[in-house]
């Protein structure tokens, strides 16, 4: 359900409701330039990936400055996207249900759609489904580059079942999907650099493979923030599916090495709402407000306050020495633990700049999981 | 945002859309019928919590049963089940920002609100808009008795709090706020009963200073499902704000004693999308279908089959044995490791009963965090 927005354009920040979802313009159109610096004059291209931000608006800026488009997990996500305006998306994950898939196909009259797989019965049912609506689906075959989760392995495998996608009328062979997400937050850099390596060597070696029979990969798409530089230096990844280098969150800022070129610029805000004892402060921001699964917010510009704990609807903060100064109402800029699913609860982007709200944007694919 | 229902009124459970948050609707009666039997005839009344279940349909299925209200932790949420038909909210948390205590005060010229403090200030903060609106604002002192969180101490700290309420034109002094969440998980049952019963000795100790001083407390609201008999029988509480008991969850299943008496009625039903290996299925449910803080969903009733790791949009399955039979395509019903949160991700419920969607309840305090 539609929430009531947090904030009007034009308020001083010091009067957003909270908790609210808050954008730092300066910060995030810097993330915003850096990647678009980096990959500029290469043959690398940004697919900015709409599970992060489920905003329209956020993929419309990302491809102002030379994305291709949107990388999205699911249907109603690239639905949300096309409706948004985004004209080229990835679906870069498995689409089984048949319903879904009818779904997808009708998108593809509307937008440039591209769709992984992993399964031949799976490849089968797009192909039937495309030729009924009079579609060609483009498809990339998703290997296992180290991820273990979908995908099959690279090499025989994946050529095999690139060959039954270039066989089927109504899909277009268009190339590999290999995303290796547990190698992003390898926190030293050297470790993290050698994962991401082997899966490149994976990914080189499968496009060989396909290349001698005849199959060329228009696109090879994958990388994160936290390895999009390797990736996008190897000479076979032709596409960056970064999404968290936008907001950043405190997983990503322990991560070594050019991630932290990326400023936080994503924060939830939140309000003392109860001062019982001199070393506790409740804020009104818990389980619903911010995504624990990666760990305990992070508190900004604020010494001696910590996020110790957060029940459904409050967070329990530790304050030690200057912290305890903090008083009821005092607003506090909490760093998400994960971005991704924290921004999923939210119905609205506060944007500010200089103090004062610019921009309110709709995250019109909220709960989009279907 | 509000999303598209995944099912409709009619349709047999195989063709519910995934992921889907599905409710059993027997096993949600036998909850509510059980919960109001034992509770029936005592002093002691349910006002079942909102920020369980976010749905004016629930919270109007438990008030036909006996239930007094609902119990809310946002004024947002209260604002979402007076719209829905709930004539009495009790805001169990503080209420400190002016825009809010402006639209709670509102909100009291429709129904019957209470709302708890901690914290002088923001009583008169309250009365002022009370009487700037021409209302008389129910109050309950919210005292700590365990929880370390919200709240003043019990006792002398409770009793001046409690004559400065009295003391405001504008509010009603109307009880006392006790609430012992922590306690409710503690495993096994004698621990747990102990610490309920420091509770509730706090709690009466608090209520005889008042009486002393002439300050009556009409309301002595708290307690959830791990522990609501043993506060509905210390004589002292009456009312009981349990809110998970109506769907349970994986983190209440462990709890020793009569949390057990209620059956699993809340599932997230997902589909198995890739199928890679032998050991290994990946449904379509992951932190946004499901919220991890509390740990890993169950899988109900499929043998072999561990949910071992969600990301954003994947479950990762683990599979041994009989498990391994599972197919691409197939359905796994899913128990929530923690309700609140998980449910908070859905707009809609979708309601079953002898193989087919029976009603589809619209989640309509989903987000609304304000």
């Amino acid at each position: 359900m539609t929430t009531r927005p947090p904030a009007e354009v034009g308020m001083p920040v010091a009067e957003i409701d909270t908790p609210a979802l808050v954008v730092d313009l300066d910060a995030y159109e810097h993330n915003l330039d850096l990647m678009a610096a980096t990959l500029r004059g290469t043959a690398v291209r940004l697919r900015g990936h709409a599970k992060t931000h489920k905003c329209p608006t956020v993929a419309l800026h990302q491809i102002a400055r030379g994305a291709v488009g949107s990388c999205c997990q699911k249907v109603s996500e690239a639905e949300a996207m096309v409706d948004g305006g985004v004209r080229n998306v990835l679906v870069s994950n498995e689409i089984v249900d048949r319903r879904k898939i009818e779904r997808l196909v009708a998108l593809a009259r509307r937008a440039e759609v591209l769709v992984c797989v992993d399964d031949p019965r799976n490849v089968d049912d797009l192909a039937a489904a495309a030729r009924a609506a009079g579609v060609r689906l483009g498809v990339l075959v998703e290997i296992d580059v180290g991820n273990a989760r979908c995908g099959v392995a690279p090499g025989e495998a994946a050529v095999a079942l690139a060959r039954h996608v270039a066989a089927q009328p109504g899909l277009r062979f268009a190339g590999l999907q290999a995303y290796y997400g547990r190698a992003q937050h390898i926190n030293e850099v050297e470790k993290r650099r050698a994962a991401i390596e082997t899966g490149i060597a994976d990914v080189r070696h499968t496009v060989d493979l396909l290349k001698r029979q005849g199959l060329a990969c228009e696109l090879v798409s994958g990388a994160g923030t936290g390895s999009y530089r390797w990736e996008a230096a190897s000479g076979v990844y032709n596409e960056v599916q970064a999404g968290s280098y936008c907001f950043m969150d405190v997983e990503y800022n322990l991560v070594e090495g050019f991630p932290r070129e990326f400023r936080q610029s994503l924060f939830v805000l939140a309000a003392v709402m109860s001062r019982p004892v001199p070393e506790r402060a409740v804020v009104d921001a818990g389980l619903k407000a911010l995504s624990v699964d990666k760990g305990m917010p992070g508190v900004h510009g604020l010494a001696g306050v910590e996020f110790q704990r957060a029940s459904d609807e409050h967070g329990v903060m530790k304050l030690e020495g200057a912290g305890q100064r903090l008083a009821l109402g005092d607003r506090v800029w909490l760093v998400p633990g994960h971005c991704d699913p924290t921004i999923n609860l939210y119905d609205w982007y506060v944007a500010v700049r200089g103090g004062r709200v610019e921009a309110i944007w709709p995250i019109t694919a909220r709960g989009a999981v279907l």
